[in-house]
């Protein structure tokens, strides 16, 4: 194999990510696939050849199945696959079932229940309410209380490499002007994000604890929240973002199960007001995630944003979305919100890098306060594994186009 | 038959609505059913034994099939059933098919896909603007350009009937507190609101225009979008309503098809702002609908929302929701937002009847400023049908339970 790849090394034997692939020449088919390198193991067939007793799940066509089995099976599954691919036993049987990842079309992995996106970032919120409140709090008095969140439209989930047509909407109407704008979005943005998918759902009217994290979320992808802030800024009040977010959430083809992060759990920023009872997480074993984000526009880098920095953890969200007596179904969606950290090149959207247009990026292709129509954005991040070796995420990249005619 | 019962004269041949329901003896099956009248056709069965061509939507668990299948489907399994239930010659072998409606249980008649809550009701927001902003504009800039909505938790779409436990959550701060109330809502209420159904999809990036409605929407249910009001004043800025709703929301167990509902459109109120394009509805056909609706508490009415009196349309409402390029899929349920009239016992939710619990309810069984454990509330509707009939819209009711322990 010569010197190992940059996909060897992000995505080894410590980390299969898994995903939904068609054979380029079966392209109605899905399988559940394993990534390992820059390779895709057809993870039914290696089951079946195998003898494993989870050979229904991994030969579904979409990764529900598997979502729904519960931890114990993620971890029985995930014994088995570092076996079939780790020992020499195993190797001349499983090595005809990998195919090279080029050959293979990736699809939305699992059913997306509820969608929910949180607001979780300090940085961020703090950002934002001093563009959109100069001068006021930048903090509303509720933020330190509880992670902020709304329900998006789990109908436009899509997976890495879809499309985003420009989204057309009503805008604010000009100074003078009694009738809103209306057009295809002048303020096309991204939101880097990282969002935890559900698979054990819970039962309605039992709030989910903090410590049962790991008994309900399977794992993690790399999510882009694409927001048009000139339709988000007219609608917005008093109901939240609606059509501004609506159109499309991109998110990775791979999901890394939590148990390859074993090696990036971290510490939160200190809490500096104390959160309730329900939220308190000073006693808990470490709830942030060690993830470091990276952001390219048509492959320039534009931002690292650090996920560690994020005041509220997977665990403070999935308590709170379930206090009110809410259930988790099996496929649900939560998002942290945007990353961004204290400094100007870890801020996860351009309405902070680029302060709401004011100081526009300069990239290679010239001049960006927000996305023109071609611009392809990728997320990309890695987390720290076991004996210093990374744990790649899948990226989740998307090309704006013109909005149809 | 003797007398025409209520029932009778608000489920007709002219009515037809479709639910699912179990047998009493058979708990675990889920069967399409018809009602007519206080009897429950089972619509396989009929179809099955008729040799209709529809026999497997009609066959199905739920009525997601049948939803998909689309409107020249939709028109013709309602012409069979018309000919089913009101033929003679087709009355004997029908009729064994008939149950009677409390032999049978209930179910959730298809699966939610997003659910959208409107804000449609002129009254509604300017009573609400007025409580909670008083002295300042009771109407966002926003609200006259477009239907105001967001996005909530389909997962916690329930049929009628089912509990509903009093949700946990955070309230404001007491006066000089700097911690939030946490326990119970304290201001629990009802949002009195039409859903409607979606079964055709459309494609993304493609709007959907007004006159398109009943190619899309496949019938209405009545909803109660129950509202904790302490829970949501403290959330709701500045990202919209969470907590506060997302605990449950009930639809009625029957979907009453659009197709029962030709003598029912009525003209909505006057436009007194332009609409832009997408949404101006002056030269179409009318677009509001004339239903009756009733909120009654533990059997005594409060208040009667005329639905006719809406600002925004469904057709409206549907043409916004896509306009951003996104698509609809079959299971879709958009509500109208609480229902409320321009007469004080025309309001469809509490904090309006009471002006936030100032002004207390009197019921036969006390005062009521918000809802009690143990309060049951039900809302009827009914529409015009043909030659002076009625049409009568399936009922939702809900008890409120104690906070599970």
């Amino acid at each position: 194999m010569g010197t190992m790849s940059s996909d060897s090394a992000l995505f080894g034997i410590d980390n299969l990510p898994y995903g939904v692939f068609s054979p380029r020449d079966a392209p109605e088919e899905r399988r559940i696939g394993v990534r390992l390198g820059d390779r895709v193991l057809d993870a039914g067939a290696a089951a079946r050849a195998l003898g494993s007793p989870h050979a229904a799940p991994l030969s579904a066509p979409s990764l529900d199945a598997l979502l729904a089995a519960g931890r114990p099976v993620w971890r029985a599954v995930r014994a088995e696959l570092r076996s079939w691919l780790g020992d020499a036993a195993h190797r001349e049987r499983v090595e005809p079932l990998l195919r090279p990842l080029d050959t293979v079309t990736l699809h939305l992995p699992f059913t997306v229940a509820d969608y929910v996106d949180f607001y979780s970032s300090e940085h961020h919120a703090r950002n934002v309410g001093e563009i959109f409140r100069p001068g006021g709090a930048s903090l509303t008095p509720n933020w330190k209380h509880m992670p902020i969140g709304y329900h998006g439209r789990a109908g436009s989930v899509r997976v890495s490499g879809s499309p985003v047509p420009r989204p057309l909407g009503q805008r604010r109407p000009a100074e003078g002007s009694a009738t809103p704008g209306f057009g295809p979005s002048q303020r096309l943005d991204i939101e880097a994000e990282v969002g935890f998918v559900v698979g054990t759902g819970s039962a309605p009217g039992r709030p989910v604890p903090l410590s049962a994290l790991r008994e309900h979320v399977f794992g993690v992808c790399l999510l882009n929240d694409w927001s048009a802030r000139d339709i988000q800024a007219w609608e917005y009040v008093p109901l939240g973002p609606f059509l501004g977010k609506s159109f499309a959430t991109s998110i990775s083809a791979w999901i890394t199960p939590l148990d390859a992060l074993d090696a990036a759990w971290t510490a939160p920023p200190p809490r500096d007001v104390p959160p309730l009872p329900y939220l308190d997480d000073a006693s808990a074993p470490p709830g942030g995630l060690d993830l470091r984000l990276s952001v390219l526009i048509n492959g320039h880098p534009v931002a690292h944003p650090p996920f560690a920095t994020m005041y509220w953890t997977a665990a403070q969200q999935l308590a709170h979305l379930t206090i009110n007596g809410a259930h988790l179904r099996t496929g649900d969606l939560f998002a942290s919100g945007t990353v961004s950290g204290a400094a100007p090149e870890e801020r996860g959207c351009l309405l902070e890098l680029t302060w709401n247009g004011e100081r526009p990026l300069r990239l290679p292709d010239g001049e960006r306060a927000f996305l023109m129509d071609g611009d392809r954005v990728t997320l990309t991040a890695w987390a720290p594994g076991p004996g210093g070796q990374r744990i790649g995420l899948g990226e989740v990249s998307g090309t704006v186009e013109p909005t149809p005619a």
